[in-house]
């Protein structure tokens, strides 16, 4: 490994694009004829293929979850102090597959994507996808790269809901969920906020239904505003506090609508990027799958009865300042997962940051993160 | 008063508009040279003028707080349960006085008013108000109207920080003030938001700068979007579960954009009329005093020292499901009270609703309310 990287970080990484022939059928009804799924992987598959460990994203998420893609990039992946030799996901001993899931705009089969019964992209046309979707999508990955049985799927946020939906879906090929800082189903206030960021985007005059690309202009204000909100329910109320308290751009009040205080010149900044970098029909669509997953919905809305299904073992984290996905919410699942005799670890941690603490290593979080990984590596002869 | 009103209300009432030639400097250095207040009076002024309450509005509140306009209106004023014969604000003892503030779009002089120095509506000229500015202009609106002294100026949002700054711009003109579901300053997060509302707004194709009314158009997505997050900020997780849960509008999921969920439905219809109803350029400048709103900051951020200048007792109130001015602000600001050796009562309020509880009558809150103004009554000798 070059030494101007950090030692514990799995080094020079390149995604790969894997192309998939037979067709999806999705929860909506429609088939995606064939598609691909853009992947990375980090440490070494063995002999019995036991050790493989799924990474799952969230809803902004994407396959580079560590590692660096050249020796210039500043950042890492986004779960890099999570997956490395050493750390919790251990690349010394687990096998990673991190992948961009259907419907993203980083290079798997998405919005952006040419649709091939027409030559343009698909764009508006591109079929919703839900949890269970982006899971069966998942299970022909693993087919296709000789996995049987994952050591463990692993996800926060949305991705905690894919690695959840795993243990309903395909019980036998997987030994263990990690559940971070996530939720069994939306509540009517995340559905609301989802809904502000969908409407801000597809009221943007540059939204033209979806067709934005055609008219050569992309719905930045919408974007940017839906970024905006997403990111005022990452962060707690403490959190945005200690970093921009009421600090003042200038020396004095400038009576004025310009931005004023630091926290609207970050919002304004974060949001302004994102807007850049990301695609609008993607968002609709991964705010959308947040919306329908409720693994209890198929139960009668009783979830133990729903984790019934299930048969690997589970960690539930959560985080007690997350105001998005609340440590009531996780308890919510265990409880549920308990109701069904099924084998859970819970660990609510304390830490400051709302719902980013699950991208942010504090002690606690690190010690019983990699306490369990460590356990599912000795399971599977690591 | 007509049979078929409510017995409980004030009854038919009608607004006037008092006209102030008097010039007012504000806060941003800039003089209005003579401008209007709207409002409605309840109830009798007495003969020594010693029973008069001011009641003062939040973000979109206006004059019209109790009774009706007409036989045929079926909303009363957005106070009504808290002003009237036997309520809280006991009509038959207090002479009421409900103002719309400056700056506000339902008749006093705001952004909708002619400008006198062009003859055009001042839009986005019409200069940034603050909660002092808005004080100072109900001070000679007090002149006006004869009271030298309010037995009680009253509000619950925005309109607790009036009172709040009445007791300190005025100590020797109030000689209680009730300060509701409010909080000393804003934090970051609640800056955020409204960051977001005037964003919205700004940013939609049809705001033009604010001079919309010139292009004979609104900027109605933006503050639709806007009055959305506000929306979701008013009320708590609990209550939107409560109100909507994960209901669907139809029987089955339509996996598409659509409103699909009730409380998608609700907030779009919540938007929309509001976005027809309610002038951009006063969303902006009503969210902004809200920013600026921060009488510690004149003390050194020592708000304790800065209640020193009050002398009027408290009545401090809050909800326990508030999100947006949490209990938590509530007690900061009673501490700082005892700190500088005010009198303060204070009482949190079990109630579900979130920062809407301020405006819904729970036996406790009634009760606690009604107490407290009933003892104001008969210091004034009611």
């Amino acid at each position: 490994m070059p030494d101007s990287l950090p030692p514990d970080s799995v080094g020079l990484v390149a995604p790969r694009t894997l192309h998939f022939d037979q067709p999806l059928t999705l929860a909506c009804g429609q088939t995606l004829p064939n598609w691909d799924l853009v992947i990375e992987t980090y440490g070494t598959l063995n002999e019995s293929h036991s050790n493989a460990v799924l990474i799952c994203h969230a809803l902004s998420g994407h396959h580079h979850a560590a590692g660096y893609h050249s020796m210039e990039d500043r950042k890492p992946g986004w779960w890099d102090t999570c997956i490395g030799p050493g750390k919790p996901i251990d690349t010394n001993r687990f096998f990673v597959v991190s992948l961009n899931n259907l419907g993203g705009c980083h290079g798997s089969t998405g919005p952006t994507s040419t649709n091939p019964e027409t030559g343009q992209p698909y764009g508006p046309d591109f079929p919703v996808i839900t949890v269970k979707d982006w899971v069966h999508s998942q299970a022909m990955l693993a087919d296709q790269l000789g996995i049987e049985c994952w050591a463990a799927v692993v996800g926060g946020s949305l991705g905690g809901m894919q690695a959840l939906q795993w243990s309903l879906s395909y019980p036998d090929r997987l030994r263990h969920a990690v559940v971070i800082a996530s939720t069994p189903r939306l509540s009517a206030q995340n559905i609301a906020f989802n809904e502000v960021a969908r409407r801000a985007i597809t009221s943007d005059a540059d939204f033209h239904g979806g067709r934005y690309h055609e008219h050569d202009t992309l719905p930045r204000n919408g974007l940017m505003l839906a970024r905006m909100v997403g990111h005022i329910t990452y962060l707690s109320d403490a959190s945005m506090g200690e970093k921009f308290g009421r600090e003042l751009r200038d020396q004095a009040y400038q009576f004025g609508y310009d931005a004023e205080f630091q926290v609207e010149s970050y919002l304004r900044y974060q949001g302004e990027r994102f807007s850049e970098s990301f695609d609008a029909n993607t968002y609709l669509l991964m705010t959308r799958a947040l919306d329908y997953f409720d693994p209890a919905y198929d139960a009668g809305n009783d979830l133990a009865k729903a984790m019934t299904a299930a048969s690997c073992e589970f960690l539930v984290l959560s985080f007690s300042t997350d105001w998005r996905f609340t440590p009531a919410r996780s308890r919510e699942l265990v409880d549920a997962m308990i109701a069904a005799q099924r084998k859970v670890s819970y660990v609510e941690i304390d830490a400051p940051w709302g719902h980013d603490a699950f991208l942010i290593p504090t002690p606690r979080y690190t010690e019983v993160f990699t306490a369990y990984m460590g356990r599912v590596a000795r399971e599977v002869g690591q």
